[in-house]
This record gives C-alpha cells, structure tokens and sequence, in this order.
C-alpha cells in the first residue's frame, strides 16, 4: 500500500488519539494530544472545564483560525468514547493495524474523524480567507449537558460564529459516503401515572381501579396520528414502552396504574408541544405525565451545504451520497441553533462494538474529502 | 346468666373443638372429638383421607342416621381453620371465656357452628323419620378440591343424596340472623399475555408492539357489560387487575405485554362461557388467554328452605333475615348441585382475625335455631 504524507499523518493521528483511554466523559491527556497538534497549524486553542455532578464536571476544546475576512467553516465532534466491555482481540487503548484495519475504542466513533479533521486542515494554507473552527466536546456519549451547549456558549463569548458545520459522526452505513444526515427526529420519553384506591374486586364500588382509565389513555394515545412526515421526514412515531401494575394479588384492586411512552418525532413537532398533548390526553382520565426530552428535530434543508458535502465524496469515492434524517439523536440538534449543519463520518458498522475497527483506507478518503469540504467551504 | 343443659352443652363443645389446632388442612385429633360426640347420638360415621400432594391428602367425616322414610337433611361445614396469625391476647387454640365471649380460632368459622349442629342434634328425637347428614370437611379454607367434593362422591357411594342442605358458615352481619345466604357470585381470573417482536424505538418497522394490541383488547374487556343483573344477583363485574410488560429500557420495544383480569360472575354465566368469550376478544388481537375457574355461581331460589330458616331465626331472635347472594365463594357452590342450600352461621365480624371470638347467647341462639330447622325440614 502506498501512502502519500498526509495519508500516513491520518493514521498516525488517529493512533494518538486512541492511545489515550477516554471513556466518556473525557478529560486531560486526550485533549492535550490534541491541543498539542493544533498549535502548530495556527489554532488558537481554548480548553476549559465546566458543570458539576452529576452531569459534570465536563472537558471542552474549541480551536479557530482567523485569516482576514470570509465564511466560518466549522468541524465538530467528541473526544469520549463509550466503555470498551470484555472480549476485546487486542487491548481497545492499544491501536493496533491488523491488515487492512486499525483496531482501537473510538476509531469510527469518533477519533478517526477527529484525526481526518486534524490531517485535512494540515492540507489547508493558512493564507486562504476565513475563519475554520474545531467544536469538540469531552461528552457526547453521557448525559451531554455541559458539552456541545457549553461550547456554543463559549463561541459566543469569543464572538465566533460559523455560517456552515460539520459534525463527522460516522454516517457511513455500507461504505464511506454513502450517507449524509442533514437532520434528525427529536426524541422525548413520557411516564404515566394514574392513581386509584386500592380495594377487593369482590368490592369494586369501595374501590376505584385506575387500570382502565389507564387503558383508555393509552387508547386515545395509539390512535393519534401525529403527521404524515415530509420530504425529508418519515411520520413521527409513538411507541408504548412499558406497563407497570405490580400487583402479585388476584382478588385486589390495585392504588395506581403506569405506562410509558417513547416518542421519535419530525420537525413538525416540538417536546414541549407533544409533552403538553399527551398531558392534556391523560388529565382527561387523571392520569399524570412526567418526560424527558432527549433531543429536538433540527433539519438542514437539502442545499449548498449538503452539495458541496455531497460533491466531495463524488470526487473522491465515486459513490452518491443519500441525504438522511433516520437514526437517533446527536450534537447536531444543538448546533442547528447557529447555522446549517450536516452530519457526515466513517462507517458505522462496528461503533460501540467490540473490537472497533476503521478502514485505513476509508480514513483516508475521509482526510482527502474533508480537505475538499473546508477549502470550498471557505472559497478557495 | 342461666343455662339450660343444651346450652351448657354448646359452649362446651365448642370449646373441645377449638382445643383442637386444626390450622388448614386439618387431620386427626380434632375428626376424633367430633367422631366421639356423634357415635353416641346414633350417627354412622365415616371418616376418611383422600388426595395427594399439591392439594392433598385431606381428611374428611360424614355422619348420617337413618330413621325409616322421609326428607333427607343435611348440615355441612368444615373444621379446618385459618392460621392463628401472631398477637392473640389469649392463646388461640386454649379456649377462653372472657365476659359473655368465647375466644379461640374457629371460635365462628366455624367450629361454633358445628358445635351447635352437634347440640342441636343432641335436641332431636332419634324417633323422628328421615335422613340427618353432617358433611364435614378438613379442607374448606385451602385449595378444596379434596373437600367437599369428595365428601359428595363418598354420600353417593353410601346411596345417600340431601334434600335440603345448610352450610354453616359465618353470614350474619351485624347481629345473629341478619343475612342468610342464597347463592353466591362465581369467580374466575384470567391472565391475558401478547406477543410480539422486541426491536429498537428508532427502527418500529423492524419490531411488533404488543402493547397497542393488549390495549385495544383491555379497552374491549373493560366496555363489555355482562349483565345488569337479576332479583337476586348484583351485575357481573370485570376488574383488571394487573399489567406487566417488565421493559426498563426507554429506548426498546419490548417482546410481550401481560395483564390478568378477575371476573365475579352471577347466575347468568359460567366460568367456561367467559374464559370462552374474552379469548375470543384476546385472540382478535393475538392474545393468549388462561385461565382459573376459583368457583361457580349458585343460586336456590327464595322458598321452601329459605323460608324455613328465616322463620326459625324470627321465631328465636326477633331478627327478619335478609336473602343475600354477596361476598366471595363457599363450598355452598358445590353442595348446590346435589339439592337447595342456603348458609346460616354465626357473626363474622372476627372471623381469620386475631382474638376471634363468640358471643356465648349467639351459640345458644344458634343452636335453637339449628334445631328448629332440622325438626321442620324432617316435618316433625
């Protein structure tokens, strides 16, 4: 196999990267060895810790090179990595090449992309017009509430904006390039609680059993159609995840009654709003709802982004890229708030796996495709 | 307070028997009192131990004396009792008069019933034609399937079939006489399980929720009206008494959901029929259905029996009994397919609770009423 320079920093890169254990969430010495390949390239460096238990404290790092005026190109992502788990073929903080892979906890998801990043903006001259900006949180994988929102918090006190932002999630599905995620669903999870008062069922009238005013929530609950999706979205979709009674007697009417919903939703809803619906479904049976929102939709309508993101796998990898909303939630949701944003990275099949693996190949396609990505982001 | 022999002779067996423990199922000791009270009054007694293991074996008695022809009566009750429980003032299986009450477990259910069958006899004239049976079981308060059924099936081996039957137990309310039961409600629960195919919130096309479907059969389940009920019955009712689907994963669809529903049903209905018609509800939505029949509804219809009881009771007590078809299931339910059976018995305020107890005036009550009913049910 014959490498060029930048191909072999790419690998070298991400061996780094990988050889510093950072299960979420990430803190030190990762963020050094990353500090440490910025300054040279001309980033300013920003790293700061922030938030306290639970959630935190969390580790930031935003980098940015000014050069006189011009567009605000922006790469985003994580340091973290999910727990390796046992029965790993070789030590998962150990990067490892055996043929054509390289081996290591992070090396799709998402220290490949990070040193893709890091080996194309080797390629980009510091002369060309510009501001590039590297957003790179410590904690994606864990709760993410001292991460990617703290960073935009910090852009905003270094008056930084982007106009246009890649998250380099690994996307890729069959092979690098085949998907580009220019949104995603919203994702909020709804628990029910309806009470009563306990009784015998031989007695039902001194007892009120909260079962079937639960029934008939849950029915009008499965009944509503939230939308029919949109170009870009499938329907947005409700699932009933659970039932709670806990009543191990036969002849006992039991005190309260619990289900739970997850619902994935499109751009035509918002948390609060199906939070506020199902509520209003369940108080017309006395029924109580607590939720969770994990995430809100964000989409970034099809469009110059996504081509110039599009026409550089083209010319790189041959392949045609299809523009995506499936999947969970991700970073993305929040930086959408600031500017059209896109998610495009490695192969996904092995992230979170055991034995975690990317293509030498793919992470240098990935490096030649990010190159072309920032220089015509920027103009150049 | 005077006491006429009889009466002396109630308390006093109630108080052998009670001595006696005899916690469900009972064997032995307590058989051989009741044995050695009855030989004497002329009664042929057969005493027998039937069943194995889960339910059995089970000890029963049945005594009968045959004087030439005429109707056929029998008494039947049980001298098993519930566990004592902790926190007796006195010691539940020493009998204790304290003031104008008799304390022991059984004290009302229902060894004070049987001891007043036995001095009631001990008031008939041997000389009296017809048939007078005691259907004595040692298994009414556990699982009872080798009970009073085969104490039936033992009457039919001896050729011996009732006329009339009173069961003993505990059914007046507030005071001695208030409530004679005619019938009692069936009682059937039924466990409701669908299943589908687990799979993850993002991707439902890929799964199969069940819980939708056991929702839509609950909802059917809990619109059905039995019934509105007859003269003598209240309407049939449907709990639903739990939900299980166990999932703790927000993000999962799950494999299966649960829910188990108890029925207590009047005379309009059978178990079979029901477990019939909420699998067919199930099984239109491919759920599966089990089901325990605990008992089935009886009725005796308001007459000759009734009449005979309630007229003994305003003839000792002043009290105007009212015909009930209440509370839960009894051996009445099988005794009820042999002839017409009502249930008399003591005040059930105290019975399967601690310091059960007796006023000692209702057993002298009880036994005049008991012996008015046998002496008019033999037309004497």
């Amino acid at each position: 196999m014959s490498m060029t320079s930048t191909n072999a920093d790419v690998v070298d890169i991400a061996r780094r990267l990988i050889a510093c254990p950072s299960v979420t969430p990430a803190r030190g010495e990762v963020f050094a060895v990353l500090e440490a390949m910025l300054v040279p390239l001309g980033f300013t460096v920003d790293r700061f810790v922030v938030g306290e238990a639970p959630d935190g404290p969390v580790e930031n790092l935003l980098a940015w090179r000014t050069t006189g005026a011009g567009p605000h190109f922006a790469f985003a992502g994580h340091l973290d990595v999910v727990p390796p788990g046992n029965g790993w073929t070789s030590d998962p903080f150990t990067p490892e090449l055996r043929g054509d892979l390289l081996y290591g906890r992070g090396a799709v998801d998402m220290k490949g992309s990070i040193a893709a990043f890091v080996a194309a903006l080797g390629g980009i001259s510091e002369e060309l017009p510009g501001t590039i900006s590297l957003i790179i949180t410590g904690d994606e994988e864990g709760p993410a509430v001292y991460g990617t929102l703290a960073l935009m918090d910090r852009m905003a006190a270094h008056g930084l904006r982007p106009d246009l932002c890649l998250v380099g999630e690994p996307t890729s599905s069959q092979r690098l390039g085949d998907v580009i995620k220019i949104g995603r669903r919203g994702s909020v999870n709804m628990w029910i609680r309806v009470d009563g008062a306990q009784g015998h069922v031989a007695y039902p009238h001194l007892a009120d059993n909260p079962i079937p005013r639960l029934v008939r929530i849950l029915a009008a609950i499965d009944a509503l159609v939230l939308d029919k999706g949109n170009d870009w979205f499938q329907p947005s979709n409700i699932e009933i995840t659970d039932l709670d009674v806990g009543n191990p007697a036969t002849n006992v009417i039991p005190a309260a009654a619990n289900a739970r919903i997850s619902i994935r939703f499109n751009d035509l809803h918002s948390g609060a709003e199906l939070i506020e619906r199902i509520s209003a479904i369940a108080a017309a049976e006395g029924g109580i709802v607590t939720a969770k929102i994990s995430g809100e939709p964000f989409l970034t309508e099809p469009g110059a982004l996504s081509d110039l993101v599009a026409g550089a796998i083209r010319e790189v990898t041959g392949v045609e890229a299809e523009l995506s909303t499936t999947g969970g939630t991700s970073d993305a949701r929040f930086l959408s708030r600031l500017c059209a944003v896109v998610e495009f990275g490695l192969n996904n099949a092995t992230m979170h796996k055991l034995d975690e693996a990317v293509a030498v190949q793919d992470l240098q396609d990935l490096t030649r495709i990010y190159e072309l990505v920032v220089r015509r982001a920027l103009g150049g």
